[in-house]
């Protein structure tokens, strides 16, 4: 699959994707959307965040990392605001299934916005899907089951795009399409905050395109190519390694986005 | 000009900059007054955010970024108490024309403290001033009137000194003053943060200074000079330009400053 | 004194951090507990705090950096669950002094909550202890009173491991144990987040032991030996230094901690 021309129409578009996110990425998230060339903005306020998401948001990313009461009010606010628009919202369900009120919380998003591509590490979409799984805090834990059946399964159930992220990530389409992306390094899984940055990531690609699956494909794929490439001079090295991160993302050409991209359909 | 020594006055005094400011780059902006010599303090509870500044501090910098009404509350609270100590107020109108909502907070701030340094972009500023203009998030959109003449008469009108930031940063002050200031690199377009801490580094310099104007012109251009110096190492990689940024503000000599400054009365 | 098991233990155990903490340096908390080869979590709403502590958190760290009264009341959510627990409850009384609602906040968190690690600079912990001190801000001013002696009397008259952060940092136990840790660099002081990130650290060590006291002084002399190293690169460039320092927490061997180790008992 080529996902240089996705690259490519993010730094033409240049999208405004509008976050609720969590407290901790909220740099990181905000960064890597600009560092792709695009244009990121943070409003969680009840009173405004529809109206950020109505005026010109191309997309809207919802991350609930370090959700509160109020802040999911305002995804719901801004959520509606976007189904209204037809733009694609993006949940990470970061740390589901930690708490009984987490999983409550995503349940009531799932059911008051139309989220479009639901996003998460193996045993969060386990969670999210009902599977009997053990969440440790935001960080993954195996799960039984095959994640590439349970991943079509709940995309199909949902109708939504499902994206689980790992060693290969597997993103799902509810028509049945499905992709999986081989790109990235095990630096990523040392660093706090290439999780959360890879869902600002599939918001911004999917902001410019039609089809959401092939647009969170190639986006993951593209951002993991920079990381690829950040760890082959950082090395073991998690700080170097992140800040390289943002300059490979800046100077990642589609071209070599082509070659390195490793998208199976 | 010479901005040099209000860089080494910076670095004598020390003084103490209370913030309250949005959750995306208030890393950063603790980061940037810290590197220059100062002492930065982050308190919004409105508890105690009057009390904040009462005590100790030099100035207070207001950003709206990630605003809500209880932190526009606390910022109320503690510009009132810096208007009764004297003290400069710095508000950063970040995404100001987005909303409804951050334009009738922006007024409300405006309206019940005597806000000493208005900072902006073109946009932003524009949108202040009531200029028909259309802010695409927090970045800058392009504004018919000539900023310089839009600078000075709101300066003029409402009594402070206004300083537009962009490739060519205006200063105005009420009194008509008028400064340019040229220095700064394309880089920090490129970057989140750049625009909040150039914000800090005015409240750290308008902090040892009575002429508020001079002294935000000196504190952006050496501000901007080390980030001339970084983009000299980093060329165009973001995350390493950011990293440098830090750096080159922390070596950034007196003699360097005035060498490099390009302000212009 | 040994402090390379500790960090073995900590990267063999991975315990899981969880953490109420200031708005500023969340990320930099979160990180480090990461690059230490542990887990970090992040969760401040009232309806979950306690549940996300209770069910597989091994320490909770708290910050009062940018406490608001509902933050307090997470955190004394958090730490009931974790005193019924028996895990440790570290406590960073970040900008204690600096207003009566910093100290009164202090006092019930301190009350309502046993603390087992009492963390801070000099002024803070002086501030806690009623000493007549001028805290400016969040940062150090100095204190009359031998620091050493005010931290075992403290330790033994509050029931809990004090430790003060400096050149030379002090941890006393309330059973007589004490500690000073000699390690560290200039350049911690020039910025932002390291002695938050010591008391993530302090949290991550104190997870994995039973003595918290000597977990406490071994975190530290990790953490500030991986400073050393930083600053030994990236000499008097503090933007550098802290990319470097997480390189360094990463690539540090329990070999090189315990050579280089300055833990006095």
């Amino acid at each position: 699959m080529q996902v240089g021309s996705y690259l490519e129409k993010v730094r033409q578009d240049q999208p405004l994707v509008h976050h609720i996110t969590n407290w901790v990425t909220i740099y990181d998230c905000a960064n890597i959307v600009k560092v792709f060339g695009a244009s990121p903005v943070m409003a969680h306020a009840p009173e405004e965040a529809a109206a950020m998401t109505e005026s010109l948001a191309g997309a809207l990313v919802l991350n609930i990392g370090t959700l509160t009461k109020e802040v999911i009010n305002a995804m719901i606010l801004a959520g509606k605001a976007a189904n209204r628009k037809g733009i694609p919202v993006v949940l990470d369900v970061c740390g589901a299934g930690a708490t009984n009120f987490r999983n409550k919380q995503t349940r009531l998003l799932l059911k008051k916005v139309k989220i479009g591509i639901l996003k998460g590490n193996a045993s969060e979409i386990a969670s999210v899907a009902g599977e009997n799984v053990v969440t440790r805090g935001v960080d993954a834990v195996a799960v039984a089951k095959d994640l590439s059946i349970l991943a079509v399964d709940l995309a199909e159930k949902m109708s939504l795009v499902v994206v689980i992220t790992g060693r290969e990530d597997i993103v799902a389409d509810p028509r049945g399409a499905f992709y999986t992306v081989a790109n990235g390094c095990e630096m990523m899984a040392h660093v706090v905050g290439t999780g959360c940055m890879a869902t600002s990531v599939i918001g911004t690609f999917a902001a410019v395109a039609t089809d959401w699956a092939r647009a969170a494909a190639a986006g993951l794929a593209c951002y993991e190519i920079a990381a690829e490439l950040a760890a082959k001079k950082a090395k073991m090295a998690p700080g170097t390694f992140k800040t390289l991160l943002f300059d490979r993302v800046f100077s990642l050409t589609a071209r070599e986005a082509d070659k390195r991209a490793k998208v199976r359909e």
